[in-house]
């Protein structure tokens, strides 16, 4: 394909890209198809000659589009949002363009120097202690997802931990035992309401996990002595704590863990890294009302949020910003002489592959960057509260029918759970009532579901079953909820009847 | 930004991309700037209000570019090489539209399922043995790098040996102490050439590592006796070598270590996972000539390859073959419960979430499907064949002047080291020759990078400082290797008086 096919195929591609864009409403959410529906539609291998720009684009709607759930629909409102837009797809273009595996300051220097510049952007734009800017020991880097940067945070946090604790032994095979034995006792601890990156960042480390409990007479949020217990708990059995995932929006519920009173736990443990996730949410803290609770955070060690979740940055797009950088490159840098060069030795630069897991890096702050200036802090502002606004009005619909729902948590940062009532039945105990609630919540929670058209998640919530809706698309309104409303009326006075 | 425009600014993109890549011959292929000269030049903060296209645009060629190397520049010959196409470019650009955090087979069906069916075609094309299929018990995914795939491939390796030693002990607080205890013994092997990736990994994992010796006087490859030598002795001292990467083409020679002779190994350490390392080279097997060098991996545990390097896949695109894709998810699933749905529970589909260490996934097998497509096998062999080419016209080059240069090895898939050789001084030691010759390779290597119209990378092999050269670009042509070769011969011959 040369420049000039480019062009006409890229000028097809920014017509599919409008149509699709501009007709999303329209399709419902979930795709009709079965498992395995691909297979029979196209070859099983790789043609021997190249194939025109026609042939491939025209199997785009023919087999791919009939495929995907569709994510920037309106009627998308299950797990959280994924937010692109047009800003963020034109710093895709230009990055694709710029391919670089850009590992070290010199592979690109843009690349390195726009990223430091627009963490910074985005660290000042929610209020971020200062801590975490790089023109002091911190700094902001972009990573995929809050799994990686979860994983990084605990790997670090492990490290440290026995580098401490180890200082005074000579590096030797004596050391690495000792190292090994330690590894062995450290235990990662996350709510049992946070994101399952905490559990499976523990696996990936080889640590122990234990869950930290946040039932609901806490607002499912972990509690300054909830972690406290759990803490002294391992300590008794001859573990050690390392880390703590503390929660701001929980995937449950949005539940915000006691930060304020988590702070001063950090004090008395200064070995425990406290890493903040606040995946989704963190993406609030543009809007002023929500930024008082950044300052707790300066207590911690490391905080993250996806900007590809609610701010309007394409997939992938995690910014985790580290209190000391040390931290992180006293564990991952390791330079074999192929990687050797005058500017990452002159400690000018920085060299982010020491701050991730991978060498190789794309060029994801342009999107950022974009995205940042198309809308500018009161734009990104708006998008959150139309979130807010959509979701008190569900909550409100919710509310006027008591008879058929009960709330259970929300609306906290667009997110509301809900149960379907059980029919009233005379003497039925409560674990039975229970039991029906989860029944008939489970069965509406499928039932819409399986229609597609619109596309909700659910949840486990002490024993509960709940619904949860969450409508944050950019292109989010009133008027889609009110049809759930109407879906989900119709689905629940079907199911009490059911039974 | 609406949708009329995103059409205009798309259309000044894509005509900024064709300059870009047209005229990408003609610039310096490393930037003049220094350290810390973006932050001057843009504001420190997020705009209250959103600027327009027009503005940030304009901003590209006044900043990035600039501060961009330029991998895509003919003239670019380091590291290994990372090239784009324009299909590719395009499948970015609808992935960026289907946007999506597709971790489970629900949330787009269409992105788990072509990139199945797309592993496939690419296990097809370069004859990987057919237990790396996803009919059988193994298959493909792709993940973003070496480095994750690497990662992905010790953990598991490291929770298999510690399942199957443990599998008579029930789950208990005893067992988690006795799985501390093994991990603590568990040793990670790599080639001493091995790329550092399995080195990181190893820390991550919270392993050692130990490397086998890979001397000049074995090619830079990894025998099977120095694997078995490297195993036993660390058996010796009570450890477990557990994982081992074996290099199909080391990032400092291309060396291939000794597959055929390693599957017998693989055979007495049935509990030791062998990965075999393609990043680069791994592109060649799309040539007959190369697949022979497949045929023992089907003794092997998994394999991988980058298509971003070498088959014209924007970065990041590293394709990641595992023969029993249990051994992956034993390791990685967890399933809260906001992630359950019935088609997981069905086995039917496949939740790449629990083949890898993030949970959300991009649309990368898009990318991939066009370039299959668009270049057919016999575009792909195209492009490995010129690049083989230009390596051999680079070696001949070299031996041309044998008063000047001594090629060290190579050329092996366009890949050549070679040093510049010491002026002759009668009487002197070999150690002070061997010090001299590599006074006056590092000043060459220096000096030409310090020019900036090309860039090179260097390695020690052995205490050998030597010059790496590989022209691996889609845009590579001998008069790119002639323009360099004169370069060098003139900085040498300036070098070598110097003294």
């Amino acid at each position: 394909m040369d420049s000039s096919q480019y062009r006409d195929a890229a000028h097809t591609a920014i017509e599919d890209i409008i149509k699709y864009h501009d007709t999303i409403a329209d399709r419902p959410v979930l795709p009709s198809i079965t498992p395995g529906y691909l297979r029979p539609l196209i070859p099983d291998s790789t043609p021997e000659e190249g194939e025109s720009w026609d042939a491939i684009q025209s199997d785009l709607e023919r087999v791919i589009v009939p495929g995907l759930t569709h994510w920037q629909s309106p009627k998308f409102m299950a797990f959280f949002p994924c937010n692109p837009s047009f800003p963020a797809m034109l710093g895709e273009m230009y990055s694709s363009v710029f391919n670089a595996a850009a590992f070290n300051w010199i592979c690109s220097p843009a690349v390195t120097e726009l990223e430091t510049i627009v963490m910074d952007w985005v660290a000042k734009l929610i209020k971020l202690p200062d801590c975490y800017l790089s023109q002091g020991e911190g700094g902001g880097i972009i990573q995929g997802t809050t799994s990686e940067v979860i994983v990084t945070a605990v790997v670090a946090a492990r490290e440290r931990i026995i580098r401490r604790r180890l200082v005074h032994i000579p590096e030797s095979e004596e050391k690495l035992d000792k190292m090994a034995e330690m590894r062995g006792k450290l235990v990662a601890l996350g709510s049992e309401h946070a994101h399952s990156s905490t559990q499976k960042a523990a696996i990936i480390a080889g640590t122990r996990f234990r869950a930290v409990p946040a039932p609901q007479s806490s607002g499912f949020a972990v509690t300054a002595a909830a972690l406290r217990t759990t803490i002294e708990a391992c300590k008794a059995k001859g573990l050690e704590p390392f880390y703590f995932t503390a929660t701001l929006g929980s995937t449950a519920t949005c539940a915000i863990d006691d930060l304020v009173g988590i702070a001063e736990v950090a004090k008395e443990y200064p070995d425990i890294w406290i890493h903040v996730d606040a995946a989704y949410a963190g993406s609030a803290l543009v809007c002023p009302e929500y930024q008082h609770l950044c300052k707790p955070i300066e207590a911690f060690d490391s905080f993250n949020f996806n900007l590809h979740k609610w701010l309007l940055v394409n997939f992938d797009c995690s910014a985790f910003f580290i209190k000391r950088r040390k931290d992180l490159i006293e564990t991952f840098s390791i330079v074999p002489s192929y990687l050797r060069n005058d500017f990452s030795e002159s400690g000018l630069v920085t060299d982010y592959r020491d701050w991730q897991i991978p060498l190789g890096r794309r060029f994801r702050a342009l999107k950022v960057w974009f995205v940042l200036r198309t809308y500018g802090a009161n734009g990104l502002r708006k998008m959150i509260h139309n979130t807010i606004k959509v979701g008190e009005y569900f909550h409100s619909l919710l509310e006027s029918r008591q008879d058929l729902f009960t709330v259970v948590t929300g609306p906290a940062f667009g997110l509301t759970t809900f149960v379907v009532n059980p029919t009233k039945v005379e003497g039925r105990t409560e674990a039975l009532d229970l039991e029906e609630g989860n029944r008939v919540t489970k069965a509406v929670y499928e039932a819409v579901n399986r229609k597609g058209e619109f596309f909700l998640t659910s949840g486990v919530l002490d024993g509960v079953y709940a619904i949860r809706v969450v409508s944050a698309t950019e292109n989010a309104e009133e008027k889609y909820l009110k049809l759930l409303f109407e879906v989900l009326i119709k689905l629940a006075e079907e199911e009490r009847e059911a039974k």
